[in-house]
């Protein structure tokens, strides 16, 4: 076996572990509100790969009225739903004030390496770390939409959530800004939805 | 507002309800092996697309040497992942004696029927309903990975429980058949790295 | 030992498997609703056999004033309960919307296949076997009254998730129709001692 | 509304949130042994009633074999099961080291109580709680059935949880006694189906 | 090894199986309210110590205020929060009907036992039986802070609950009695933060 | 009311939400190894309490055989044990892969701040602030004995699980190095109590 081959499949027997980690990981923000049987990161990151594939095709149905030059590249929305969260699997979930006394300019540091050590023996690692950066700094029409469903998606699980009584969740759906029309659209056809009296 | 644009909304937000299907459905077969805090359909299907992306690009690295004709398309290899199990949130995830019970062919119309109920009115849906029977009817390399992973990551999965003492989950490794080699060959290692005992 | 018994034993020990499957196995219902920790279906058992057997004894203190012929078979009202889902523990519990795609008569006939290979080994199978199927066509006082507890059953057990604070149950108590007055009466009295509001 | 109507609409209601109780409540053993998602009261009640159910059927196919006067009555067999633990409603599933620190008098009398509070209004009352009488004394066959059930059903269960990984369960499977023949015979099967190792 | 020692390290191991009971083992109150992931006895314990040392600090600040002589031993505060429920660990949580029905006395008796079992073989043994026994009674002032604190932070759990959703945990906070002016007033201001409909 | 008295119940009544917050975050590393209903922060904490506590009274029964020049400050042992972990109120509990990513410095100032925020509006905050300096550099007797405590507990949790099956825990008890002689011994008779084959 040649030495590449044997770094690619020792990091794909790695990257298999790492998905074991954000099944196993709760998301840490419904934690401290209380949630029991809160989802997993994995569940959250399907659910955004989900989301954000037929989003992605809506916008590019008529993908001029969203204010986009081209049509979105739908292999990248998918590829970057799958990773956005990617370091949480070594990182574990750290929620908001956790990251406030971290500070950003740490926190994104450690997350690098996080993805450094993911990413770098898989084959096209750089490319895919490159394109988890462009997340990071939204410089992307893909990278948009994914912070847009990011935040959809959990403003949707936290809908979910007080359907079962949960009454301190508002801060989980509450002042969102969205990079495309159409995601802030849907948050408010959502919200009508499944929370009528939160308009 | 438009009548189809109408359409494409109700079916993205009836999609981020199926969404919230898949996370709070376990995946029945751990249940009956005694199982807690089983994975959700969710969590499989993301882990399904992570291990399927980089297995793409692993082997589209060397694509010729997996018997292939012509790289991956890795797009259809997400897309693939993300949908395989999408009927599920409609119908539960019947277990293997539940569906011989019903007959294969008794399932695969009722499963033809839950995918149309959720991609007919989203965009592009016709185009993901047939990507979703080639998984059915494993007619392309891109199908067939995802039986491949489909089948390595319940492996994986099965291994994790394992290490927590389960002795019962043999069927979930056992007696396995690769479209390609390199499945074969990540499976193998990843019994060697996690259950040594067993080889 | 005698090839008759043989058989008994095998199928007495294949039952002690379906039980435990049944405790395993939660309630599709409430998992779809977003429930955590949800009762099994050997809970749901229980709770229809024990308000069962003290309801048919209420209504034999006065079987006239509830329209029927003679006093209610209390064997045969607990043998009901106890068997009136058993053919979950090989089918799972399938939600409304799956067994809707099925069909009523599909699910039937896997129903029917399912009892029978539960049953017809055991002694007096064939006995039960009928038993079920007069509860699957409510041709029997008894079968009405466990279709009328098998509804008030799951009613109390949404007042005491929506209790915890669920929202969206109320599909779980509403417009139910009942074959004894006196189910009737007693859900009316269910619901405002638990749910005041909702009357 | 008649007065004892009243009370037994009263008791009837009662008696649905005593089966709540049932559901909401482990079996206290499995916790202290470090059981995670322990069954119900309720789950055990359920097991007890269609096991006993279905042994007593085998029993009285051929009831001289096991050393008994006449057939059992199925309808005590089922109710007894039904009510065995019902004390535990109020009283929470007390643990051995618990009843032994309390006595067996004290533990006696106290269920007593119990089953009075849960009985005495309901239709029949009397009639059950002298048949719980029974169960304790082992007065009767149908009492020593369910004697023999409530530990098989536990030694079944005990071994469910020794296929998850468990290794400090023996106590709950070993140096039982057995009232009637076919009990043992079932229980030595049941251990070598599921924990071959243990023989 | 002499054999005050050989007690003394058998006593350790045995109280670490004592911790680890009540880790294992949920506040039964809780339960039978329906609540799911219900906090252990040890997070009770644990919750109770820690607010008791810094309520002890914010009255020694000013202890004349507070009606005592002296100020609070500190050190007795955090030995009565950490052992106040510790003959749990043997008896499992009674809940209050539980109680109830035993009796005062007898429960006061089985728990003096369950002290001695576990206490009498540590070191200074008796003196923390005798510390326990004076909880008992709210006969030195750290013992009526405990007695405070063991409601305050159930009420403050049953806030954290209703903050869920849950809608049956009034009896959890309502009419309490309060031995210092500190805690009425700190309870005061726990529910105007966290629940404020309820004032 | 004076400004610091207010100062004063207002961090009071935020301790008592960092008590909710280390009662609802799980031990990470528990998740990661797979752990279902893994034990919570303040589960931990409370064992480290009461088990630090009767070790240190075992110690000062004897403390010049243990290599100390005066007894050790049980009140200080008390303390610190409840807070050694306190900072994971705000921060989550960091798993050690996290934890080496981060840095030990950026880790300890983070920890600090969190501290502060926590600490220092209470009364005699600063006092519990440098107690809790002194367990980070272990720089006094009681602070050594909470680095043993702190291990011998997560050792005898992990034997708790392993118990339950799990197979992948001996980095939680391998490789410890004690400050005090018994520490060491009743970490030996710890497994050798609970897993007689590790030895």
């Amino acid at each position: 076996m040649a030495a590449t081959q044997f770094h690619h499949d020792e990091s794909l027997l790695d990257l298999i572990d790492r998905v074991g980690d954000l099944k196993f990981l709760p998301r840490t923000g419904w934690l401290l509100a209380g949630v029991t049987g809160a989802e997993s990161v994995a569940d959250h990151s399907c659910g955004v790969a989900l989301i954000a594939l037929f989003l992605a095709e809506t916008i590019n149905a008529d993908w001029t009225a969203q204010g986009i030059d081209e049509p979105l590249r739908v292999d990248q929305v998918m590829a970057l739903a799958l990773i956005h969260d990617l370091a949480e699997s070594l990182l574990t979930d750290l929620p908001r004030r956790s990251s406030s006394l971290l500070g950003e300019s740490v926190k994104h540091s450690v997350e690098t390496q996080a993805m450094h050590e993911i990413l770098d023996h898989l084959p096209n690692g750089a490319y895919y770390h490159n394109l988890w950066q462009s997340y990071n700094t939204a410089s992307t029409p893909e990278a948009r939409l994914i912070k847009d469903v990011d935040k959809l998606e959990m403003a949707a699980q936290a809908l979910r959530y007080a359907q079962r009584g949960h009454r301190n969740l508002q801060e989980f759906w509450q002042g969102r800004h969205w990079h495309y029309p159409i995601s802030q659209s849907l948050f408010e056809q959502l919200l009508r939805r499944h929370l009528p009296d939160a308009l």
